[in-house]
This record gives structure tokens, sequence and C-alpha cells, in this order.
């Protein structure tokens, strides 16, 4: 059954890549990784009743669950290449596989991802990701690269994930949640660009916080600056730079871009159409400083901790 | 406290590796591939009420949740080199965690194995694991190479862990099933002499018919010559061949060997001490044919199947 579940809904997921010498069906898969290259790998789950509920749609599911690691492969300017799948589920239902399966296989085919093996097993459900990239040895983007003096960037518009979460299904922002972009082309032209680079999890100024602490400086940030959608806009008024901020399960980049370096990433990022956005400047010391107008705002957010209820 | 968590108890696990660029911290592991070599990538979990219950200690638990990915690398005769873990937790236990990843350390030391990312979430408990070996270009052992009139071999005594898991705590037999052994020294040994290899969870009966089903051959097995260990003799008599083809978590290896390298096989077995038994030989056909003196015997397995009860 088990096999027969693989075989109907999972082989042959994603892109056909020349480089799997052997996919789905025997005891591991064989790649080829081209000379030059250092591997990326990641891993990130989604767990019912901490990442999603019964509201959430299977297809979405599967779009999140890739999505979610090919946005740690973004975050170090990585080329994405193979993906395992290991999914525990209570009971078979054909229907959530399907589904599942579909919205998968959809983003696994715009990013050039091979699905390559996995597993299933009975139990709660619970969807983990193995991610599998290919940098140009050298050229990942790293958490540690920022120095001081440096512009910050971000992509998208964050904290319309968590409104959309918070809006429940039907609004406009959910979408955000349930299909976030992972930022990969974005990614890949940061390379020799950015200094730094992160993905947006557990918010920006959580995961921000994260990148300089790794780079060992500080950052001011300029409120009116930051990036608002018109939705989180239209939902929130004058509080929504808290939503972004403290957002969550945005999928976007935040980066660090040498001030010699900015009309390089201006003309990238025009030609490409990526949006981004510069926030404010790295500076020597630590932690984030906020200001409206030349007034430091006050703002604190641990960002999202899964054990912070039960520990 | 997720964070700190990993730093506590995960971060440093295994092997220290000199091919680890970034290990555990950033948004994705970066690992240097040798050249001439492919990549071998698997991914199993261990989910409890499925895999194991309560009286399964956390330390048995670490091992056994990389050594069912070790005994897939082992199939493939790859080198194993670095792991992801993705732990689902109902709550923090400071004490289970520290004994789960000294189980998981100790084993990852011992095959050199570093593990290099992961994540923890809130969840009903489950453990998956990924890994990642090296195997040189072409070398790989497939499920599919098998001819007719080759040798079929079995490591170590099946049928071991699952009457081990029947006994309870306590019995002699129970170690095989809390700490397996997977056999990396003998797939790697097996390269250029087996002809086709799988690792045995499911049963020496189940799995070695995968085998054959992807190399399209049959074989003939002699049931005086499957290996019995001395415990299982004693637990069940005249019936221990039973076991030994049904068994379940056993993960030995089952291979074939061509006629012609039967004598290197056995010089290397003899000279690393490598448990190994001629079990029967492949025919054309299909299926597995079981003989006692000359006297076919009946015996069906379908193997252990999650889906079986619930579908």
């Amino acid at each position: 059954m088990e096999a027969d579940l693989i075989a109907r809904h999972f082989a042959g997921l994603g892109a056909a890549r020349t480089d799997v010498r052997l996919g789905v069906g025997d005891d591991a898969a064989l790649l080829a990784v081209p000379a030059g290259h250092e591997l990326v790998l990641t891993t990130d789950a989604l767990v019912d009743q901490v990442h999603f509920d019964a509201r959430s749609p299977a297809h979405s599911l599967g779009h999140r669950a890739l999505a979610v690691n090919l946005s740690d492969l973004a975050a170090m300017g990585a080329t994405p290449a193979w993906a395992l799948l290991s999914l525990n589920l209570p009971r078979v239902d054909e229907v959530w596989l399907g589904q599942f399966a579909t919205g998968f296989d959809a983003l696994a085919r715009q990013h050039g991802v091979a699905l390559v093996g996995g597993n299933l097993s009975r139990g709660s459900l619970s969807i983990t990701v193995q991610m599998a990239g290919l940098v140009p040895a050298g050229q990942a983007l790293l958490r540690a690269g920022a120095q001081p003096d440096e512009l910050v960037y971000v992509s998208g518009t964050p904290g319309d994930a968590a409104q959309g979460l918070l809006a429940g299904p039907g609004s406009a922002l959910r979408a955000r949640f349930e299909y976030p972009t992972p930022r990969v082309p974005l990614g890949i032209a940061l390379r020799g660009i950015a200094s730094a680079c992160i993905d947006l999890s557990d918010g920006l100024y959580a995961d921000l916080g994260r990148l300089l602490a790794a780079s060992r400086c500080g950052a001011d940030l300029e409120l009116r600056r930051l990036p608002v959608s018109p939705g989180l806009e239209a939902a929130l008024g004058g509080e929504a730079w808290r939503r972004v901020l403290a957002g969550g399960e945005d999928y976007e980049l935040a980066f660090t871009v040498p001030l010699q370096r900015q009309a390089e990433l201006e003309k990238v990022a025009r030609s490409q159409d990526f949006p981004v956005t510069c926030i404010g400047r790295t500076r020597s010391g630590a932690g984030i400083r906020l200001s409206l107008d030349g007034n430091v705002m006050d703002f604190t957010h641990p960002g999202f901790d899964h054990f912070a209820a039960g520990a």
C-alpha cells in the first residue's frame, strides 16, 4: 500500500532533470553534482496545529512545504535541484494526497526541482521536506557577511502573510500565507552583490536581528521606508508597520548591500522586476534601532517560538 | 527557545568534517562534494506508536533514527557524510533530548557523519533524518542489477530484531531491535562485487522480493542455509526460519554476487569479519521459491505495511 501510494501520487513529481541518475524507487537517490559547486542542504517541516490547521487546503500545504525549503535555499543564493518528502498521515485520503501532490508539483516544476525520494508513515499529520541545491563554490550568501554602513534591503511586503492568517479564508491577503513566493531568482541574482542574506520565517524584526547578530553589527531602520502592501494598509492603517516587523511566514529575503554595489543591485532589481526596498543601514554595535522622522521608536518582539507556551 | 535547544543539544553533533563549509546555524548547510563522486540522498522517519512506543529509550531512538538512514546508504554502497534532523516534540524534555542526542552522536561519530542542520517543532513525537553520502561515480549498488544464476547473500541474522521487539525489554535479542547495526563498511566493500543490493527493513522475504522484482528475476532459497542466531533458535526452534524471512527492522543487507566474484566476496568477508551467508541462487522467472532438502515449502508474507490496517 505504501509503495502503491508513492507510485500513484509522488513518482515523477517536479521537473525532469538529467542529473538524477536514480530517483524514487531504490534505497536512496543518486545524483550528479557539477564540478566547481558546493552542495546546499536544508530541511523544514509543517506540523498540523502548529503551522496549519484544518482550514489549510492540501494544495496549499503541498506548495508551502516546498516553499519554506526553497526559501532557505534562496537565502543562500543557491539554485534548487532535488527534494525529498517525508509525510506522516493519520490515514490514507486519496483526494487529499492528490491535491497535496498537485500543489507540490506545480511549485517544484516552476523552480526546476525533482522529487527524488521520501517516505510515507502513519502518524499525526506532518510534512517534512529536505531540499538540496547548488551554488558556485565560494558564492553562497551567508548570514554573517554584513559590515557597518551597508544598506539593508527587504523583498516584497512582509506582514501580509501574518495578516492573511489572522483574516482567515476568503481574504485577499490569505493567499500570501497559503502560497508564499520563495525568492529563488532574487537569491541567485544577489550572489556577488549582497554581503549577507536571511529569509523571513519568524518576522522581519526577529530574522533581521539574527542576520545582524551573526554579522556582529546593528542597524538603523526608518519606519517610513518599510514596504506596506495596500491590503495591509487598508487593514491596519498607521499600525501596519508593527505587522511588517513582527509578521512571520513571509518567506521574503532580508539582505545587506555595500554602498558601492547599490547601483548594481538597483539595476538588477529593475531589469528583473524584483520587488526590493531599502529600509535602513547597518552600523557598528548591536540590535535594531527604529526611527520615525528622526525619533527613536520602541519596539520589541521576540519572534515566533514553538515551545514558548509549552516549555 | 528553539534556537537554544538546538545549540544545547544538537550543535556539533557527530564527526567534525573538513568538507562542512557551514553547518548548523545559517539558513542551510554548505558542503564540498569531491570530484568524481555522485551524491546519495535518502530520508526515513521514526513515528511514535508506529516505529516505537513508550518502552523505547531516547538513546535507542537517537541511534535508530540515524541507523535506518545509514542502512539505506549502505545498501547503495555509499560512504555516509552529512545528516539533517527534523524533530517533532510534544514538549521540551531536556533529559530525553540529551539522551537522544547522545545515541545519535555515538553512531554518527562511528560512521564519520556530521549533523549539519535540522529543525525542532512542537508536534506528536516523530523523528525524520535525512542522510547524504557519496559514492564514486558509476559504482553505486542498485536493486536492479541482479542476473539469473547469481548467488544470493544476506548479512547478519535477520529475524532477531523482530523477535527482540516481541520479547520486550530485558531480552537479549531486544538490543538487535533497539540498536541495529547499519552495514556501512560491508556496503562499501561490495562496490564492484555485488550486482544488486537492498537493505532489510520490512523483512528478508519482502525486501529480497523487491530486489528481484527490480532485477526482473527470481530466486531459489534453501531453508537450511538461512542464518539463525542462537537466541532465535532458542526462542523458536524449528520455526525460526519463518521469523528470519518475515522479521522486519533488521537493517541487514541482502545482495547478489555473480559466480565469478564469489571468491573475492568470501575473501573480503573473511578478512574484514563481515557476517555474510549465501542463502540461495537467482534464476530466470519471478518470485522466491523456498525449499527444504529438495522439497518446495509454502511461505507467503506481505511484509510490513503502515497503512494495511487503516486504509
